[in-house]
């Protein structure tokens, strides 16, 4: 029943396997309109130069250069219309006989005459060389000239050369055939499944095959996604025969290729052709299974979506890029400092998702979750970082390299907020973007007081918290005892609500923090050193409660979302957090009082303009709208600066 | 009837002017499938968690992890399946009332029961805390929160989140609409032209249209495409009418705003509308047009194709990607050594296409034409640099910044060829890509003495050359003479067949060199320091005659094909150069002898990997039998190493 990695072959072991499966592609003509994305399957000869024929480079007269030699200022010359000029505008072919053109500028009209086309004849001062202002036969491409190679992928510039070259109907590969047949009894398509059936768990949405689809597109294929496949031995079987009899070139199957207990495909592709591959040193990617059926290649992606993502575009997207004699995407790279050491396991090749901003010049890398089932994490990340399977991890005082999803300008043009996670740091998101769409907001949620190491390690642009000290003020305590001497301003975001969320109805009437203790209460706690965390802690000794006493104490989560998360899932009956995440997800919450969430920022970044839009949108209107419908949020001193230590 | 520029904008101010036209763009919803390539009209809000439940993140059983507490080795404890333990998969929900997995590696459980699924009990030697091997209802995604923003183009990964926060519908922007109306009497459309058209350019081909619709495809809009107008100012007034009419967003004219004879695109705007800029300050790419008619943006565009794709992507494309909430495209940029002074006109932006090469670290950039009508320029580029308009020009003594057209690591992989001309080249790239879809060989046309100069100065991997010295052997004594002390190789690429190429029947019965001298023969020579030059210049001299008795010897071309284009075209009637180009334009061909075309590399490049593949093809079967192919290649010495200087 159980699979057993037999041996784990490396990442490029498993690319060389998969790539020498020879190119089924033939070529086809396809009319150059329609050309867009597709790739030469040979190189394109031109069929004409460009130009075609000598012609006019200016306005004006072509002339036998010749004739004006002499011609000066003191000895102008007139030349009759028709005979010995001829009026030519830009790109006209020269008329017979002549090898210059003359710039209209340089003529001397008869004014009287309108339009001066009209003249009888023209005179000049200045004598022209031959071949002056003339775009020569062939300046741009010579008949017979290779314009573009093999395997070049056409784009704009591409149709344009082309059709320079007279080629109206490239010779391009056909489409690589791709199909997807996704497996598993638990299984069920996206659409079938409402939020509920969703939520309860039963049938797991299918939606790799959504993601698979846009990658192969992205490379000029096509997929075909067939319906799920129960985990049944015989119907997969008669599936993948099906698959390797019909008219595609890749086969994937999906999930079942874990080591779970109903993992079929490797079994499958050894039973009925031959398996190459069984899992890789890759996290996430690892259980990845590679097969040749029927000559053709059979490849077993991951269940979880980040690792089928990770795995396809490992294995999957080199080989269709080689089929169509292309180069496989790379994405480019850039030299990153870390927030933090990220420890990995030794023999895998791990695969971190981060945040990326650029800090007082300096690139800085803030991690995602890694988990492979984290799919947002990859739309949400900047960036990935490989960390080789030789090491043990990286370390946060070597620069690491991290390749990039997005264009570095657009990481230039971001704030980078570490810190405490707040919902209003979405909302300025979105109006940066409005303002500008160069500008953005990226957040990284660390706690109130990681943000505040970050800020004084120069790591953040922004920090949020809400640190309740000792005196009974919010975050100054913090900055006082952590960033003496760093220059730090507390702009006041907002004041919110923190409160008790319980299920709606309050099924265990709880009313104050004396009812954690009771034994039939479980909590979900917040990470320490988060701002949360810390009012607990003051309200908990303030009440004279002891935290051993809480049951789920030690039960941390992240952010307020993530909280009334726990609780709604049934998970934990009540947890400390916003009126904003309570009611997002439906909560009911029992507030306790109003605490101050501030931006920490670094007095030399205040005249950064990238922080000048922040504070305006912060300070405008729009904003206040906006967190005000989330609900839970004063704004007695939005925008204000609060404190201030040098 | 002339237009003129009253007064340039510059490029951000005519920016500035067409991005503040406001979206016309509705909001519509797309099914996920079909949204790769969208924007997000409206940030994407979580409809459900993920994960939507807590699941299990291990094969094994499922327990309520306070029942484990004790155990140990010494004290295993037997829990029965279907009561205590469950077992799940991973990804599977949690059964009720458990809240952590045991992995099935930590479990003892019978041997003799196959599967051991069937036992009705195991044993475990470990306790497990709350939450071990589970994932957290929320852990990617908390419903309500903000998947992604407003403006985000949905690839792969985007739709992969939507996927995981349950929306289904993403809502989009619709399409931008564009038209595209090409004017101009002498236009016709490219499909109606065969090549003998084209060659007597009385009709010019319209293909704007095509890299115009590649470019707006691209950024997500449509574009539709009108017949070609004729110069008529009744019949332009009444498609412009028709044009902001309809369903279009945006107006491209294209041609007519050149300040030809026939501009009407800026009055035509003016007359009926608002004329809003009229010419930029950038080369190519002045001669255009912003006009706003019927409240709708309308762009004129340049007729030369380069101006028109420049103009657009500096007019068209930023205006397109701010209706969409979306950054605009913004290229890479990289820091550059320069092959030579690039001198610019001041007061205009000039927008220089370049071939790049990474030459022993550092990269290099060879400029290509800078011709308006070099469209194929642009499919050649790796990169484009912008001379800003308050220079005069870039000295090669400083850093230039590229913004790159090709990922850096196509370019790292691509062998930089300055030097002399020979088709040859093209077949080694073709056959460099096959061998290694990331090899690649990129060339620049300077002659022979102009690419080793370049090797010299480390500036190319290798150069072309056929220098004939005064000892009659070929590019030793410019060796000795420019290049002592670099460590220099010479490796034979071809033998070639040098000689006279005329029309095909030899009109003017051209034997001899001394025929060049006959006052009705015009040549069309190479440029200085050509290795073509320095032959004929050669036999000129071992033949007794005067150079300044042969008409043309001052007209100039760079390559051989552009000098067979020359005499294939009529402007001259002979020319000197190689079988190939002569064949290549169906010219006839008077061999005057053969030549060594040999390749000059620097020995510490010799053991480049990417020089060892060079050389391993050179020295392969297929080169010789795709260049024979060609005609007038000779390779008895074909990849040996002729010469070598310290």
């Amino acid at each position: 029943m159980r699979k057993v990695y037999l041996s784990l072959s490396t990442v490029a072991e498993a690319q060389k396997k998969i790539v020498s499966f020879p190119s089924p592609l033939t070529a086809e003509k396809v009319p150059l309109a329609q050309s867009l994305g597709r790739t030469l399957a040979a190189a394109a000869v031109a069929k004409v130069s460009s130009p075609a024929f000598n012609g006019a480079a200016m306005d004006g007269v072509a002339v036998k250069a010749e004739i004006t030699y002499g011609a000066r200022a003191s000895k102008p010359l007139t030349l009759e219309i028709g005979r010995e000029a001829f009026w030519v505008n830009t790109g006209a072919p020269l008329p017979p006989e002549t090898n210059a053109v003359i710039m209209v500028e340089n003529l001397v009209i008869n004014q009287d005459i309108d339009p001066p086309t009209g003249a009888p004849n023209v005179t000049i001062e200045e004598a022209v060389f031959p071949w002056r202002n003339v775009r020569k036969i062939g300046e741009d491409l010579v008949e017979t000239e290779i314009v573009l190679p093999q395997g070049t992928a056409i784009g704009a510039y591409e149709i344009g050369a082309l059709a320079a070259a007279g080629i109206l109907e490239p010779m391009v590969f056909r489409k690589p055939q791709v199909v997807f047949i996704p497996t598993g009894s638990e299984m069920a398509s996206l659409d079938s499944l409402t939020p509920e059936d969703l939520k309860a768990g039963h049938k797991l949405p299918e939606f790799n095959s959504l993601i698979v689809q846009a990658l192969v597109e992205e490379v000029g294929g096509r997929l075909t996604v067939w319906p799920i496949v129960p985990d049944d031995p015989g119907k997969l079987k008669e599936t993948l025969l099906k698959a390797v009899d019909g008219p595609f070139d890749l086969i994937v199957f999906n999930a079942g290729s874990s080591a779970g207990s109903k993992d079929y495909t490797a079994g499958l592709l050894q039973e009925n052709g031959e398996l190459l591959v069984h899992g890789i040193k890759a996290m996430p990617g690892k259980p990845v299974a590679i097969g040749k059926v029927n000559q053709k290649p059979v490849l077993g992606l991951p269940g979880y979506p980040v690792s089928a993502v990770i795995a396809f575009e490992l294995l999957g997207l080199p080989l269709l890029k080689n089929w169509q004699s292309a180069v496989p995407l790379e994405r480019p790279n850039a030299q990153v400092r870390l927030f933090q050491d990220l420890p990995s396991k030794p023999g895998l090749s791990e695969f971190i998702r981060v945040k990326l901003g650029r800090v007082n010049g300096e690139l800085v890398a803030a991690p995602l979750p890694r988990g492979a089932g984290t799919v947002a994490s990859l739309a949400k990340a900047d960036g990935i970082i490989e960390i080789p399977a030789i090491s043990e991890g990286l370390s946060a005082s070597q620069p690491a390299t991290v390749s990039l999803l997005r264009p570095l300008k657009t990481i230039n043009g971001a704030i980078l907020a570490i810190g405490s996670h707040d919902n209003a740091l979405a909302l300025i998101d979105g109006l940066l973007r409005r303002r500008d769409p160069k500008l953005s907001l990226t957040s990284a949620h660390v706690g109130s007081l990681g943000g505040l190491l970050a800020l004084g390690k120069g790591l953040t642009h922004i920090a949020g918290c809400h640190l309740l000290g000792e005196d009974g003020t919010y975050n100054q305590e913090a900055i006082r005892r952590f960033l003496p001497g760093r220059g730090v301003t507390l702009i006041r975001l907002v004041e919110r609500s923190q409160g008790l969320m319980v299920l709606r109805g309050n099924p265990l009437k709880i009313v104050s923090l004396a009812d954690l203790t009771r034994p039939e209460v479980t909590m979900v706690n917040r990470q320490k050193g988060s701002g949360t965390r810390a009012l607990l802690d003051y309200e908990l000794r303030k009440s004279g409660l002891d935290p051993q006493s809480v049951r789920g104490y030690e039960d941390e989560e992240f952010t307020h979302l993530n909280v009334a998360a726990a609780v709604a899932g049934g998970r934990a009956q009540v947890g400390l957090g916003v009126l904003a995440a309570a009611m997002a997800l439906g909560l009911e919450f029992i507030p306790l009082g109003w605490e101050e969430y501030d931006l920490a920022i670094l007095k030399r970044d205040l005249n950064d303009p990238k922080i000048q839009v922040l504070l305006e949108i912060i300070r405008g209107p729009e904003f206040q709208k906006e967190a005000g419908a989330l609900g839970g949020y004063g704004f007695k001193r939005t925008g204000a600066e609060v404190f201030s230590l040098d």
